[in-house]
């Protein structure tokens, strides 16, 4: 990643889409959210859902691992082309994650994520925290998830 | 569930306790959060955490498991009971997701959730919307995981 200097407010990060196939929804529904709605194709009609459609849970987890792997690329192209990196900490939390629709069967979900705010940490020396705005659009332009993390990303060294 | 009305600010329930195995730490992360101090026992030795720790969404989505199911068992004894069931309305979000400790292989997190508001819902007459925090706690008494969630629960029938 850059450092905390070299990001921008605003700066967009196009992470990636998924499909939510029928048979995934339900896997990970069996074994974290096992509601009929996100079981059961005939009992998700009868809900207020309409149709099956994911967990959130599972909405979000995607969102994780996209941007582990975009990170990864950033990562990658960085040292080949021979730059530095800066390190990144964990994720300090989420703050208003919000499920807008529902995620259907064979929906496609683009991600992305905005910076909306950098700043310096008082805690930890070297560092700032670098927050994003992290949002999904189903592929009828309607967004399906946003919320909002906080990350610690390393400061550009003093020279 | 309750009615809305029938449920008490301060109201405390204890969804259980979920034993994070390493194998399961890395399935989980191997699909949703593939960085390596969630994959790898030696490379996790080697990072900030010290030690394979669980992805913080798959600490969450054990929440979503436990109070489903704990939702279960409520509308079943209501129902051997023969008293009314309410219903609930699916979750609109969640608010300062903090993942406070690490939560590392062989961890036994106790997961409880506490009611903090409860109000009248604008927008969706005959529900209110139930507002809770949830919390995570460790074997050592540490809490490792905190939010606040809302959900449409409905208001007791007017005779």
């Amino acid at each position: 990643m850059k450092y905390l200097e070299d990001i921008a407010l605003g700066e967009t990060y196009a992470l990636g889409r998924y499909t939510f196939g029928a048979d995934d929804i339900k896997a990970f529904a069996g074994r974290f959210d096992p509601q009929l709605f996100h079981l059961d194709e005939t009992a998700a009609e009868a809900s207020h859902f309409g149709a099956l459609c994911a967990s959130g849970w599972h909405t979000a987890a995607v969102w994780m691992r996209l941007i582990v792997e975009y990170r990864r690329r950033v990562v990658e192209q960085a040292h080949a082309r021979g730059e530095p990196v800066a390190s990144m900490g964990p994720a300090l939390g989420f703050r208003e994650l919000r499920w807008l629709k529902p995620v259907y069967a064979g929906d496609t979900v683009n991600y992305a994520s905005e910076v909306v705010e950098a700043r310096a940490s008082n805690s930890r020396p070297g560092f700032g925290l670098l927050t994003i705005r992290s949002t999904g659009v189903n592929q009828n332009g309607e967004a399906v998830i946003s919320f909002l993390s906080t990350t610690f990303v390393e400061r550009r060294p003093q020279q």
